[in-house]
């Protein structure tokens, strides 16, 4: 029997001081081929189910959980503020069974690819709610769908979590 | 009523092409602050409850699951080989609620750099026990317990798997 509450995505996110994620499984042919922040927070995201019903609380997940650090206090990126990269990462959504992991809770490409955009437009929209965060010039980026995107990330210490929505 | 089966590790898989690990929170000396490799696997651990009983299934978690990539088919860090660094992260226990991670399900600290221990002398035993490991050089380095380590990670792609034990 299905659960009553299923997990539709499952996310990792990683404060970073810079990182440096290359858009193109090409040979990149300028800066324009990558996305490059400063402090900030990277979000990685597969795709488990239907994400609609719990769009929102996914949305809010990213946008104001407290997990940037300003004078001491957790607060989240419209508020600290800061760039924010969101990366689809099929492979999050793998079990390990055995010695292997499996992919079967992932939803189809082309569903994954929808709901990414989805959860990217929303979140920028609801960023965009928020004046402070408008003014700041902070951006939240999308990272390339379907490709191995090779990433740099340093970090002050790993601040990793993993939420499941 | 407590599960009778509950996690006791959770723990991220990140490969990575190189990466170089602070083990210290003043101003480093010189590199042997530093843990460094090139390809490689990094293991984030973060201590639930009693790892004894599942100790074994533990290490085979990191030792045995194939997650390296060799001539187009997934190897364990043993038959790849490559080196390992296992990296103590408190925060990997967080458990969102509302806006804020709480860490309720973590043991003291007293307990987790114990397990944390057994569970690095234990991988390095069981990888000591395979000839191919030991010819090849590589190893298995622990990260520095209860201080925020400054961390660089390049990938080729990232890679990251989340398993509880």
């Amino acid at each position: 029997m299905a659960s009553d509450n299923p997990i539709v995505a499952r996310l990792v996110f990683q404060r970073c001081t810079k990182a440096k994620l290359l858009l193109t499984e090409d040979e990149p042919k300028d800066e324009s081929d990558f996305i490059a922040i400063n402090e900030g927070l990277l979000v990685f995201i597969a795709i488990l189910g239907d994400i609609t019903p719990k769009l929102q609380k996914l949305v809010k997940a990213i946008c104001t959980t407290q997990i940037c650090e300003k004078d001491g206090k957790y607060v989240s990126i419209l508020d600290f503020p800061c760039d924010v990269i969101l990366i689809p990462h099929f492979c999050l959504g793998g079990r390990l069974k055995g010695k292997s992991f499996q992919y079967h809770s992932i939803v189809s490409k082309e569903e994954a690819e929808r709901y990414f955009k989805l959860i990217n437009d929303s979140c920028s929209n609801f960023a965009a709610s928020n004046s402070h965060w408008v003014s700041s010039g902070h951006r939240i980026y999308a990272g390339a769908f379907g490709i191995r995107q090779n990433l740099t990330v340093h970090s002050n210490g790993p601040f990793t979590h993993v939420v499941e929505i």
